[in-house]
């Protein structure tokens, strides 16, 4: 890992793609597979740059130990396919779902495998597809393993798509006034941010690209995972959360913060600081070496011991990558060492029905020493109370 | 099933809810099930009304077969939960993904089976949920089952919806135009759609829509599943196609037509004419009792015996519901007989490179003595040559 932090905003080379492989080949080395079968369109997007919606038509991606991997596409794919995928691959093509006996897509897949091999599979893998697969079936999840440690490629992809998201979110705080509805909040955000992601990579892959900017009034910021209202309208005062969470052709990232319109009600003032050296806390314990579960249980500890306890909701992060929400976790039960290139958010929350939710969130890099925010917004209770 | 096609946008009754649940008992008994878990956040929301994203922490509803069924959820969706779920339900929650031990998904889920009982699942279950069911696992799709007959309240949330693709399809095109951006297109039709989804239903689940308007230009649209660069521009002649793919409120349909901008150019009146009489023969075919992959076989055979069967790159049509691509298929290997109460898309297409594809599509619903088009949109070859 570069210390240096470039934006980039290329295609992944060849290179790129075969390293992945590689990695993934020395994880199966180690479990001593034949094959390792890729079902889960992130993974296979990760291996190969492909990206698609899977409705009921199967794709599959089978790496043998040695030798080119093999794709088993539909036929309706085919031009797309050759269009997006990089790495070295050979593809089967299958007609259609379902198909005439003899054209389906079990009949290419079942070739590519053999009997008495030892085939790994993901955790994500549907029965339907497993039921299908030759071989001694063992479930290890070693692409999303691979995944965990980003390349120096990967983190420029994420800094260019944390630019994207710094961009909507200073927009979001520029048009958060009282009275203005929600609706109008998310289109607006959406557009800034979708304008500036085609017009830096116009040729971006819709299939991997996302945009949510949204913020979540007062009545309803102590419920994080709630569908609000579009019809719904800011409020004076606060706690108001916004959250920018977007898949940049590729690249996941997310952006929140907790802020207030005009002024912040008293009873407000407590929990924002207890969230505020909560989450301190978790910068200073986030470097390489640090046993995730344990980040989590100091943070909590801390908001229990203000007197929070019963409002935590959530732990104290996720990681990013291609997704943005996906592994390591900063949870209790996740008994893994931060390492340099984990991408990841921090993010501890208060949640207080009646008052509302405290939370800010950043996508943070892992480094060598530390830790680097790569999203960027203010912070300081002075900075995110917006003057009316 | 009712003849008379009523709009509806209202949410479904607890009534509505319980038929489908008794449905879904009914497949259970004939399998001598105990148990049937669903874990497809579609087949949740066709029984619950809860619609969510599942990133790494699962949901699961496990119905037994007697009694209130039970719905594991993480503890951070229980408001959004209680807000949306209509069906009556008993909700267990589990703290986090991970979670210290003792307070992880699978801890509750596996308290609501049992060791020795007949437990059906999906085939879209994933593996590592599958790993921690208890009891004799029972691979059957059932609730797909009973999802293929729509009863008469999804059947007016479909005509709802096909209203929204209508009106979308209308400014489609209105202000298609030589040299007007994919781009521009995508944003104006989408809004109009969105516009009249969020007038219509304002409470609407952002979960469960989602809306995609969109013009595959000559150059491109002899592959439609590839991605377009949203820069390029709508051209003079034609095939052009448009595609309206829209998920309203948890209704899935869709409408597509071929057109032409200005003139039709020669070459493309033979494909344009065929695609048009093989969809004429599709319709006449698509009464209750057909078996569906026969009308495929048929279809297929009219355009081969036209000369244009290596053009043939997906089947003639696929169901709708709550999503727009499930269940039944009109295809070969799909050897079921039409119902009334289905709800499919008539489809037949021929894609030609270098010249580009044709193919008009619509949201069909079954009827007691043939279909009906629930989607409106010019088809005639005179009427899809948009005048400039």
């Amino acid at each position: 890992m570069n210390s240096k932090l470039k934006v980039i905003k290329d295609p992944p080379s060849k290179d790129e793609l075969s390293n992945r492989l590689e990695k993934v080949r020395l994880l199966m080395e180690e479990e001593n597979l034949d094959y390792y079968v890729v079902f889960d369109p992130i993974n296979i997007y990760y291996l190969t740059n492909f990206a698609f919606y899977v409705h009921e038509r199967p794709f599959i991606l089978v790496i043998p130990k040695k030798g080119i991997p093999k794709m088993v596409i539909p036929l309706l794919e085919k031009g797309h396919f050759k269009l997006r995928a990089i790495s070295d691959l050979e593809f089967i093509h299958y007609y259609e779902f379902p198909a005439p006996e003899g054209e389906n897509w079990f009949d290419s897949y079942r070739k590519l495998l053999e009997n008495n091999a030892r085939v790994g599979i993901e955790s994500t893998m549907p029965m339907g597809i497993a039921e299908k697969t030759l071989g001694k079936i063992i479930v290890s999840d070693i692409v999303d393993k691979v995944r965990l440690i980003k390349s120096d490629y990967e983190i420029g992809r994420s800094v260019h798509a944390c630019r994207v998201a710094n961009k909507g979110h200073k927009k979001l705080l520029k048009i958060c006034r009282p009275d203005v509805m929600l609706f109008t909040i998310f289109q607006e955000v959406s557009q800034v941010m979708m304008t500036k992601i085609i017009q830096d990579i116009p040729n971006v892959n819709h299939y991997a690209t996302s945009t949510l900017g949204a913020v979540w009034p007062p009545s309803m910021s102590h419920d994080p995972h709630i569908v609000p209202n579009v019809f719904q309208k800011m409020e004076e005062g606060g706690p108001h959360v916004s959250i920018i969470q977007i898949q940049v052709d590729g690249y996941g990232v997310e952006l929140e913060r907790t802020f207030f319109l005009g002024f912040i009600p008293d009873e407000a003032r407590k929990p924002f600081e207890v969230m505020f050296k909560a989450r301190a806390l978790a910068y200073d314990l986030a470097k390489p070496g640090t046993i995730m579960s344990e980040i989590d249980k100091k943070v909590r500890k801390f908001i229990y011991d203000k007197g929070y306890g019963d409002y935590i909701i959530h732990r104290t992060g996720h990681g990013f990558g291609i997704t943005n929400h996906e592994a390591p976790y900063i949870a209790e039960g996740y008994d893994h060492k931060l390492e340099p290139g984990m991408l990841i958010s921090i993010e501890p929350g208060i949640y207080i029905p009646g008052l509302g939710g405290f939370r800010h969130s950043d996508t943070v890099l892992v480094t060598k020493d530390g830790n680097t925010k790569l999203t960027k917004a203010p912070e300081e209770l002075e900075d995110v109370i917006i003057p009316l």
